[in-house]
């Protein structure tokens, strides 16, 4: 898969994150269509605690998850009883933020969000965090994940006279807290989120407390991290070690954390009874940065075992490996480990980058100007390719991808993709096409392979993918959130069908 | 008066404008400073009903009227049933939309803002217009003036879990809409009005309807265009002349005017009983653009003749006349014409615009660089100066610029004030300093006189005050608000000891 | 004339400068046609000589003259014995230069100088000052003016094989002074000068001397200013009263200054004889700043006087006087008070100002938004209005201007014109339209008043105009360009015919 | 080597591309320090004859050239007979360039150039291509490399009147053009390339002719491509890559190319009779980009091959190979491959990207935020690391590899560097230290493994090195400069001691 799992619900083609670099958001972005933004977009969090610096490190922090999300940034700080300072705008972290913004944003709890890409604007209203007063003071919200029964909620709430300045799930969540008969913030954010269902890691920072909580499932990843004597919370654990911090561990499904600025003291709670883990495992496949690691596992690894494992579940005799750029990347250098076929560079993407980046002319464009993915003739000219993916999707990309490598002169063009048919929408914040949309749960294997011209197909196995990912350890309660490969969802889900538009 | 009166409620001084430009925008403004963003700021609105492009209508109307807040610009507009296509920014009208952001917002019905400056950028949320959903639907609100009892308002619906995501009182009239029991909008906008007192002028676009409506007494100014078929709605009627429209009325105190976009009916209405009228005086003496006519009065005019009534109350031989500009310069024209003594250009003000603006070093700045006025040294050497200012606040201006003339080689300063002294805080959307920081609550004009330095001194009278604004029309009832003259308000007003900080 | 001169070769439009701001540059400008990019355009010079923050004050100085000069801005700076620090670019003083760059320019010589408007960016290669190397070291040259015989001298320099990188006459003189036998700068400063015709004031900053020169006529304007020890040099005199400097006195024609660094001994010399004086009178009528003094004359007064004398000369009973903004502003104070008719603000400038304005869509055209200039109904309804401009170019805008004023119900509209009939092309730097478009080359002035549609018509003798410009002055050898006006030229000038474009 | 070789004579750090992206360019870079601006900076020139959409086509081949230099950017285009049209500008193709500048650049033939990055944005004069006019009309010149005698030439120049207004070497070639005897150009550029020595690859582009022409040894890459049937000139295959052009053939060292943009014609010549060629050995080793070929060798390839020669002379035994990025990995691969040890993620660079990027505060810097490169503890701990990079300048950078590893927990940290102690400076384009600060020229290998830290330290060898290159040709006369390595210059190079500074 190189560009075609959407993540959030508007229509917002996600671009594939590369390799080894920090920059896996320069791609220009298709335009919103969407109806409702739902909360559960792909984005990223951070969180300080106990830290002269906040602002900055979150700053830095957030730019490190800058690949979960291009379109939005901000960051909230609460100093020694005053009042929240924040800002947030559209664009890249570092668009967003200068020195004349960040300086006066001073005090030691902050917490910051980064939002996927859409065209709108007007949409700076949904930018996180989300912060508000109500009858106990301030409260910052930043979150990342998706609330199955939010439109539900939401319209129960605008019965009882609520307005609703955003189409972001969080807003459901603000209210939900500030309607809560609790004046303790501690229990009116455990009512709220029982009253929630579906993928989510929240920061939620009040006056004098910052509250740490992941959903029951833990779908969404969310891990916790020290850099001295601070608490640092992140999405990907990349972002600890952008600020020299080191990871500490997962936060829990169901665990919520209250962390409190007069004392200083962090208790461990939970507001949810244990459930059946099922961490996202497209997160391993695709979302997550190389060099993260989720539940211990370093991602960068997972994908090469997956590539090993791949190559032992379908070996072919060719000349050449190659990746699709950026995320499979990895599992190519595995699937050569395993087989000792060199890993060559077949396929090279081309960045035209930014938003202010000229398209070529249809004429151009016809000529090959700007076609995302070039082949590298002097590599793959007369050779036999294995071509590693990490996904199909609706198979047009795939199909592109074979073509190029045939015009380039392959010889032959093998397909191996480093994870299960993609057969099922995802609901837990990941921007996936209507069932009907998605190659794999309409065709057969051997369907696919003819529609996208290649010489052979295989797809890693479910079972492989799972000891790729579980590799290095021998926790036996570990889950994972397979439903877009066998339809198996941890929680309910809306009905499809009274969804309407494809997009989820 | 050039510098000295803030207008809002956040310590940013307002920039004088200057006589017959567009341009009353560029000067960087102070700091913002305040706690609470009243609705009451000068800022500006633009209606538009009716037209093919009333968005782009909104743009250059608002552009027209930019010198009534320079911090931020947002237009909504309304389509046939769709949701509501809206962008707000940061900084001035041409800043904030470009083609990219205009051309997609089409629809006929649009309401749009400027808000007054302030250096927070944090402070998006409050740019207006606000948008929200509640559960009739789509509303959008845009204001300007202020409510005096919107804290405790505000208190009162926080205590029933409403939360607040921005500072303005346009908030706490939504949440009294959004809250009504009436489900038709018009009765819940008159409910919401009748429960708030202050100064304002409201437009509120719904689904399918256009309302606008005048605070009781008319403190703030709002009138009514044509434009063909359309109708216009504006702070002011310079905003029609940039687009080639008619003035048509001015809306009345307590007037309430529903356009339904289904029907195109404009239905005349009213929400409060008739009560003395009171037209801010401010507005003629300082804050309109020259060009505007208020209830039927060109400020222009109004000004030529403060001038020529100040020259017959304090006449003084002297060789030139100058004003501080801008907004002086037609006193001083009407000063000059009817005492014959030649109007020169003894003052200039240095516009280093914007905020850009590279400040000069301690160093340059003692030699003069960057002194906002600067006398010329041709004009006024050797020479009797009569200066006029509209206004005196803390005497500080005052006095440098009667310094600026001696140091140039005037042989006599005569001040002159075409407006009575300024000794009472406004409530009503003009940021002014506390009493005890108005030098004419605590001075005599001899005391003022000697601190700042002329030779003489006089005020305008409040009677040639309104004789001069009144000079067209026979209208008995005409009234204005000169409470920041006399103490004598049209509506109670706030404790002033309550309120604490100085800036109102 | 509020917008028909073009001024320098290149068929742009110079915006009319406002009567009493800084601002006088925001105006969108046409776009460039011309071949050849003559130094003789429209621009502005600044130089300083001793004071240890020279770059700064360049900076404070060129802002002052932004009116000369909108399409670019650089500034030189020469420290003791470094290579010269130097930075041009495309847009206004306050866009090209920040703190960044003007940080490191420390030294305590420096040149600078603003362009007027191109919308050519590539033509950033002709930003001054230009700065090149020959054999005795760094040279930086800036100029205002217009070398008549420029073409000639570079055709045969290129058959010597010199290089030309920019269309600009000052690289003409470049390579003069490089070529010169001279290994003295100030000897080959004055050979270069004694080989070239035309209008210009010249600064020119080597290694250790700043020299400065203007024309043998004096054609165009230069002002020598002090600000403590440090001398200052200007295009016109407002640039001192920006830093807070001392005008000391105008540069005379055919004077060579020069400046030595290392001993700081200012030397006056000549590298020309004494000529007949003849300043550029359209710099009284329509270009210079109001604020400024040209050879002692303040331009606001100047202005003033020939609207009275033009009032003597063309009187007519009428209810209002107005004027065309920004330029015509004080002739028409000065109309109104001499005839004791009321002046008043019957026309308005809309400033829809900036590159990034968005133009209005045809339909909103038609409809009226965007008129550059609009009718204030409630003062002009039902009136006879006497209309003062300072000058007609083609004669399109005066139409249009009486037609504004005719459709805002005028009864009766009489143009005054505070010049004569400008009939003759200008080759020292101002941008004229050919012979055949001036409207007063081709027809009478009861032609032209029937073109305009006005109800009658006068200009300003030429005779008023020079006692106008001399009221304060009995110096009998004082002397004017008034080529426009007479056809009477102070040098030999290129033949009309040859030049083809009808831009010079 | 990761930040540590300079390219081009200014002291500016080059930052080492990414392996497989477009967005080499992205790092801020160190302060312009240098004197002389020779043309030999590491830049990058693309060029295009007879396609009608020759600019844009140049905007998108200098895209894929960015990493070869960054801090300008421009395209000069020809017409048919027309003037020709440029634009030039600081930063990036992508910032440099819009459709409003692009759009009117018509013509079919276009030259095109990226310049390294430095911090002076004075020094836009130096931007390419430069356009200047000469007395046969319009030439434009862009080039890549160094001329080594240019300072003697300009000195001589100079003597005869020349002036300079760049600092660039290119200025001297325009120079000599236009005072050769010749009035033909083609004649002329022979005649000037005669004159200079050095590393190059030219583009001249007369009103009717586009030249191209490469130095006698070759020393700077320079490839033809087609696109139809259009002829495209760039500095590496990837720019063709990047249009989906095809790779025609190399440029020959010494050879002349003259398209004629009247018939069409191209005519293959020579300016120098055949000599040694010598083909920069560091354009394989670290500049090119991965998916370029150079002389018909891919240059990731090759790097492949260099990491399993380098595997072959200096196995150790370890449990995991990792790379520096970028311009590493793909050595590092090759050395994984070669001995089956894992190759994992051990090292990531944070791309801290862009001017406006935040620089942390030293507290913040101390703890570790904005390290540039960091290591992942999850792949490094306990574990024997070898760690492979191209080369060793200066040995700062090594040093804190070695000890980002050990404090991440690696058990052994082995070095193995992808090529030769380079303990020679360049003269030829890249921009290195001076000879005492280049580690392999003062110290022997042990001396260097204890300066840096490493358990073991091991150099690829020159013949291994030359292996890897030729690895698939057998071409017996191909020839690489490797003077950096072996001290031996294919050309005279100036006096190290006369340059004084250390840049080079």
């Amino acid at each position: 898969m190189s560009d075609e799992i959407k993540v959030g619900g508007q229509g917002v083609k996600q671009q594939a994150p590369r390799l080894w670099t920090g920059d896996y958001y320069n791609e220009g972005v298709a335009a919103h269509n969407g109806l409702f933004d739902k909360l559960g977009e792909e984005c990223g969090v951070f969180g300080v605690f106990g830290h002269a610096e906040a602002a900055s490190l979150s700053y830095y922090g957030l730019h490190a998850l800058q690949h979960r999300g291009q379109e939005s940034a901000g960051i909230c700080v609460a100093g020694s009883g005053e009042e929240f300072k924040y800002h947030r705008g559209m664009g890249l972290v570092k668009e967003v933020f200068n020195n004349d913004i960040l300086g006066p944003m001073t005090g030691s709890t902050a917490i910051g969000h980064v939002r996927y890409s859409t065209s709108g604007e007007s949409k700076l209203a949904n930018a996180q965090p989300l912060v508000f007063k109500y009858r106990e003071g301030d409260l910052a919200v930043a979150t990342n994940g998706n609330l199955t029964n939010a439109p539900q909620i939401k319209k129960d709430l605008e019965k009882q006279g609520s307005i609703f300045q955003t189409t972001s799930d969080t807003e459901v969540v603000a209210h939900l807290i500030a309607r809560s008969k609790h004046d303790d913030i501690v229990s009116a954010v455990k009512e709220a989120l029982l009253k929630v269902e579906g993928a989510y890691a929240f920061l939620f920072m009040a006056q004098d407390k910052l509250i740490v909580a992941r959903d029951p499932h833990g779908l969404r990843p969310f891990v916790a991290g020290r850099l001295g004597t601070a608490w640092l919370f992140a999405s990907e654990s990349c972002a600890f070690d952008a600020v020299g911090a080191q990871y500490y561990r997962d936060i829990e499904p169901g665990e919520l954390l209250v962390l409190d600025m007069k004392t200083g003291r962090v208790t461990e709670d939970r507001f949810s009874p244990i459930k059946q883990r099922a961490v996202c495992a497209m997160e391993y496949i695709y979302f997550a940065r190389p060099d993260s690691d989720i539940d211990a596992v370093n991602i960068h690894s997972a994908r090469k075992r997956m590539g090993r494992q791949l190559a032992m579940e379908s070996f072919v005799d060719a000349d050449v490996v190659t990746g699709v750029p950026d995320s499979s990347i990895s599992a190519a250098i595995g699937y050569a480990e395993q087989t000792g076929i060199p890993y060559e560079l077949g396929l090279i993407k081309n960045r035209y980058t930014g938003r202010t980046f000229i398209q070529p002319s249809q004429e151009l464009r016809e000529q090959g100007v700007k076609m995302k993915l070039s082949a590298v003739r002097s590599i793959v000219a007369g050779k036999r390719v294995v071509i590693i993916d990490d996904s199909i999707v609706r198979g047009t990309t795939s199909l592109r991808i074979v073509n190029l490598l045939r015009e380039a002169g392959a010889k032959e063009v093998h397909m191996r993709i480093s994870s299960p048919p993609f057969a099922n929408p995802c609901f837990y914040g990941i921007d996936t096409p209507s069932r009907t949309e998605l190659i794999a749960a309409v065709k057969s294997i051997e369907e696919i392979r003819q529609a996208i011209n290649a010489d052979s197909l295989h797809f890693l196995s479910k079972e492989g993918l799972l000891t790729a990912i579980g590799h290095t350890t021998s926790d036996a309660t570990r889950g994972y959130c397979t439903a877009c490969f066998d339809n198996r969802y941890p929680t309910p889900v809306p009905d499809e069908a009274a969804l309407g538009c494809g997009c989820d």
